[in-house]
């Protein structure tokens, strides 16, 4: 526990489902309690910019400057230079707001300037107003690469943004994972959960980057705190995104089970939704909740309760 | 002649007042017979941007595009991501609109790939519907810079955006230009040319470093063809910008005579303002016209009198 009686938590989280978590967490804790542990294993270049869309999609919503609608980019951003692009000759099949591109300039900018991703992210989320800690998982240069039976392989927002997560996923791979360090701050922040939580955010794409950098589950299987995972699929169905479909084509039954068999020994707890009521997991001590976050109330609902769940399970 | 029957015309030029006349002279020429070369001593690197300012407001001119206001950028634009960065904490203090960032954006993605700034220039006014050859002078970067009684040596933008000209100016140097070559397609433009122009830009910030590429002046001085300038200084003051100003810091008399006098053997012809009754040149052929372009019937009317100077002193 830290000084304020409240748990230290920590969240690996993805994009928009991790973030929905990760907001409702900070309804719940104090924000120096919190530290988010996103993926960068999407992050990619495009037209000279570095852009990290979890990282990005996470700070908004965390900042509350986020589009509802979408899930991801800032509240009634424009399109004007991306029309210019387009002006121009280009595709431009990737959405770049204006608002959203003062954050990938000034990003770029720094990455240039041999500043880390860490305190880049730090600096750019405390202008924001965001008050928790949000760490990229590393430092260093992760592409989640997907091999497809459409178009071989494919760089990460290739597969899922320019062709809609449709091409049949084959395998997959996080080029440069090696060579990525945890960084001292995500270190740090595991070594003093109380409480580590997975976000229902896609295992393959979201949260194996994340437990694939060497070293980090050495770094959660050491810590004798709740290490617990929520589930992404409801019903044998993603909440969004391309989880499900990817999971049928990786050979995989669409089903909780098969989520809490990706993590293994990384967790010891599993949470997973009300409305999978003839699911049964043995392999793990697990729970039910209505996991599917339709409002920020419904955000701090789960968050209230997974901490409960979490903390019952220590006292 | 070109094939056309009409002159090929080569204009060296800076911004704004560059562009007027280029403007003139494509309402006067064939597309065909016209090519623009454009001083790039402005450009510089902002947010990691290659910017060029006096190639985008002639790209911006003779594409019918330019905001008529300012003389420069994007009519219409908006500033919807520079606003977001000042959001970040960031001085910002150079305009850029979103859809300018577009230009720059691409620009800087082909420099990054290798491409000369000549293709580059050629690729952007083409799609942006520009018929004229658009050169920048040289594919090298190079860097006017001044040193100023205040702050001491400065990039050439932050002395005229940043600071808005007011530093007191002791010398100017172009950095980088012993390495800078004249591009293959200025040095085949300037040989094919029936008559070379020198626009009303100021002359040691838009023209000279033109002129101060190595071989350039002997390009120029080997056509035994019109080589005329025309005063940017009309009754003792710069249409526009520092001319003025930078003329009497550096020890210079502001009088058009101080203009022939700088660009010396270059230039066979001379054309100032009827404005300036009392002024006489006696080095160089000259002639009187209504240099000031209020409009753009304005700038055809003065493109076509030197045109038809010129033409009447070959004949």
């Amino acid at each position: 526990m830290a000084l304020n009686g409240e748990p230290q938590v920590v969240v690996l989280v993805g994009g928009v489902g991790g973030a929905k978590l990760a907001h409702g967490l900070t309804q719940t804790l104090p924000p120096e309690n919190l530290t988010v542990i996103v993926n960068t294993g999407d992050d990619f270049w495009h037209y000279g910019l570095r852009i990290c869309p979890d990282l990005d999609t996470v700070m908004y919503t965390l900042a509350g400057v986020v589009d509802k609608v979408n899930g991801w980019g800032r509240a009634g951003d424009t399109t004007t230079m991306l029309d210019a692009l387009r002006g121009y000759g280009e595709d431009a099949w990737f959405r770049l707001g204006d608002q959203d591109l003062a954050t990938h300039v000034l990003r770029t900018t720094m990455i240039h300037g041999g500043e880390r991703l860490t305190n880049i992210t730090a600096r750019l989320a405390a202008a924001l107003g965001v008050r928790v800690r949000l760490l990229p998982m590393t430092d260093a240069p992760v592409s989640t690469m997907l091999d497809t039976v459409e178009y071989g392989e494919l760089e990460f927002q290739t597969y899922f943004v320019r062709y809609r997560w449709q091409p049949t996923v084959k395998a997959i791979r996080y080029g440069g994972i090696d060579m990525a360090a945890v960084s001292v701050e995500a270190q740090a922040a595991i070594a003093a959960a109380d409480l580590i939580l997975i976000a229902p955010s896609n295992p393959w794409l979201s949260i194996c980057p994340i437990l694939s950098l060497p070293g980090m589950r050495d770094l959660l299987l050491a810590r004798a705190v709740p290490r617990i995972a929520v589930s992404p699929i409801v019903g044998g169905k993603a909440i969004k995104g391309p989880a499900a479909k990817l999971m049928a084509e990786l050979g995989y039954t669409v089903s909780p089970p098969t989520v809490a068999a990706v993590y293994g020994a990384v967790i010891n707890g599993f949470v997973y939704d009300q409305r999978d009521t003839e699911v049964v997991i043995t392999e793990v001590e697990t729970t039910q909740m209505d996991t599917v976050m339709q409002s920020e109330h419904d955000r701090a609902v789960l968050a209230r309760r997974i901490l409960e769940w979490a903390l019952r399970k220590t006292s």
